[in-house]
């Protein structure tokens, strides 16, 4: 059996993803297309990314999709108001940009009353031998 | 204290998100901005979603980031081949698509050599008494 084993400062991780379930959001503000657009826009800002191009969509009767593409990757968001949540992705590699600075703005603006979050290292490569 | 224990069962999830490591893909495919992005259209077909719109940037020298925003939700590609290297994530809500099906179809396509994949249920909402 071959076992290898590595310490996480070994190990490369190319991207960082933070997973954030915001609950208990104002619904008005989960609602708001054009608010939570220029917040994830402000929020790349943040983080010291350059955007690519964004969507969103807006949904009858409530909900709001939006995906900000960035040259680091990606932000995006899905709101469902008639329960007070959000679901967050934050996707960021490279070393110039801050993942959490992102968040932070994010969750100033939402001010959720419960937050899970979570952040995963994305593509970890093992060290060449 | 105040303990609140539920089942899988009585908890419903919003969302469900598929996160995909796909390691040691083929480098050609994975620097194929065309090739991607006719992939994930085609697995959001396959996932019976409806594209909302698509966002695609081809990185010098090598690199591409994509996302495909449905309205269940979204699907995203950012790929490294100089590492072989792609993660993928593939967001959906509803009961109508079912996100295995694009996995499926994306990883039939990359041909990854080894996969790590999970998948996180999104926005989990208790019970209401």
């Amino acid at each position: 059996m071959l076992i290898e084993k590595f310490t996480e400062e070994e190990v490369k991780a190319l991207g960082r993803h933070i997973i954030v379930e915001a609950f208990d959001c104002d619904d008005s503000t989960l609602n708001n297309t054009q608010l939570l657009r220029l917040m994830l826009l402000d929020a790349v800002k943040e983080a010291n990314m350059t955007v690519c191009g964004d969507i969103f969509h807006e949904f009858s009767p409530h909900g709001v999709t939006g995906v900000v593409v960035v040259k680091e990757s990606h932000i995006s968001i899905h709101t469902w108001p008639e329960y007070g949540y959000a679901s967050i992705d934050i996707f960021t590699c490279g070393n110039y940009s801050n993942p959490w600075k992102a968040y932070q703005y994010i969750i100033d603006t939402l001010k959720p009353k419960r937050i899970q979050v979570i952040e995963l290292k994305r593509g970890m490569l093992k060290p060449r031998g």
